[in-house]
């Protein structure tokens, strides 16, 4: 596969569950972080055909440097979500991905996060193969 | 109580639980915006000397527009944190709090959060009376 | 639909989440009655046909009295899961489940609850129909 | 210390957070697990003077076999709650513990854990020496 089919954009489903509202009655606003995790996760697997806990296991890790969200409507309980992920920016340690959350046509947030690779004493280092090629040729 | 007294900053020292951390062994990068919560609860509690329990039982609600953070070092599982939290910026419908988080003296994240006052239909309404005093003011 | 049909299992496939895990490199224990939730959520949903977000709509609430789970193997990040849901009691008060968490053919886990019906106020009150008419042919 | 002092109860305050409620306006049920976690840590550390985190760090790790909860009242944003734990059972293998969840004199829950310990590759191992005299004189 070529690194280029991470800067498509990956489209995931999934329904809303009781565990993740709070007494306002809506998605907690910090949960929204793990659907945009489970976004690039299935992105990755996707365009790139590898797992993150494979990366993980080549002591390969991915580390959040920055997130970011912007809360336009709220989620509600057992909503069937729609959230499309991308990557905007790659370099050989730096991946940056938007991710926009939808019910039906209605576009309830705007994501992004940096993440750095990092081996496992945390230490920056470049990333797979896909990465660093990614980088050499942009 | 004084409105300005929400400038000044408040310290929170608490505990990371097991249950907060993910498998590469350190505080899952969500649970931030957990700690930012605690750190404006009670920030508002001990500069307005109101609880947001009683700011949600007279129909005023605080919801996240924006909410972001800059991981610099990861906190761990049984790490005592400090967290400093302060307002930046409130008019009468919005807040703007920033978020210091601390192991000892070394700074781990910064955050910032943007909060915006409805009422239970989620309608854009104006904050409580210290909110709109302080607009008036500055 | 038959609420007798709320007997026969009902079987839900999910993706463990990162977010799930704790640093023991599993999935922290107490995440598996989120995922006990998400299996009686959609067994009642392809049982007898309504949502539990209705069911709430109408002022009945299923409110938890007991929880209970035994761990047999640990589930981990990314697994594919398979959860089996069936009910083992009811009354028109009181519904009992049991689940079972499999990961392909092993049994990992084993959980049972029991959910009483109130109205908003917590005061306990009959269940919808389905559940009347279970009791009263039982 | 003696591991007899397990057997004190310990005592623990802490304040609900909101990202602990769910729609129905309550805690969640399964947070109480993650209220339990935090009982258990820090009657260890009192009782026997080590934190769960350098027990980790020796190799030893207790994992959950079992866990149930009762639910009697529930437990509401910001309230302030007292957490009582002791051990009821232990052998060089195995830990059962009770927990009591009070909201000032009521009783809001009531939980039992078991926890046995494990190395690294989950194999079943005796604990530390606490663990292997009490048993030794029991």
């Amino acid at each position: 596969m070529e690194p280029n089919s991470l800067l498509n954009e990956h489209s995931l489903e999934f329904r809303v569950r009781y565990q993740e509202t709070d007494q306002m009655g809506v998605v907690y606003h910090g949960n929204y972080f793990t659907y945009f995790e489970m976004g690039r996760t299935e992105l990755l697997r996707s365009a790139i055909g590898i797992s993150y806990r494979d990366l993980e296991a080549s002591e390969t890790f991915m580390v959040i440097a920055k997130a970011e969200c912007s809360y336009r409507k709220s989620a509600k309980y057992d909503d069937i979500l729609t959230l499309k992920t991308r990557v905007i920016r790659m370099t050989r340690f730096k991946i940056e991905h938007e991710y926009r959350l939808f019910r039906d046509q209605e576009l309830l947030a705007v994501g992004h996060t940096i993440l750095v690779t990092v081996d496992r004493s945390g230490k920056l280092t470049a990333g797979p193969s896909w990465m660093q090629k990614y980088n050499s040729t942009n």
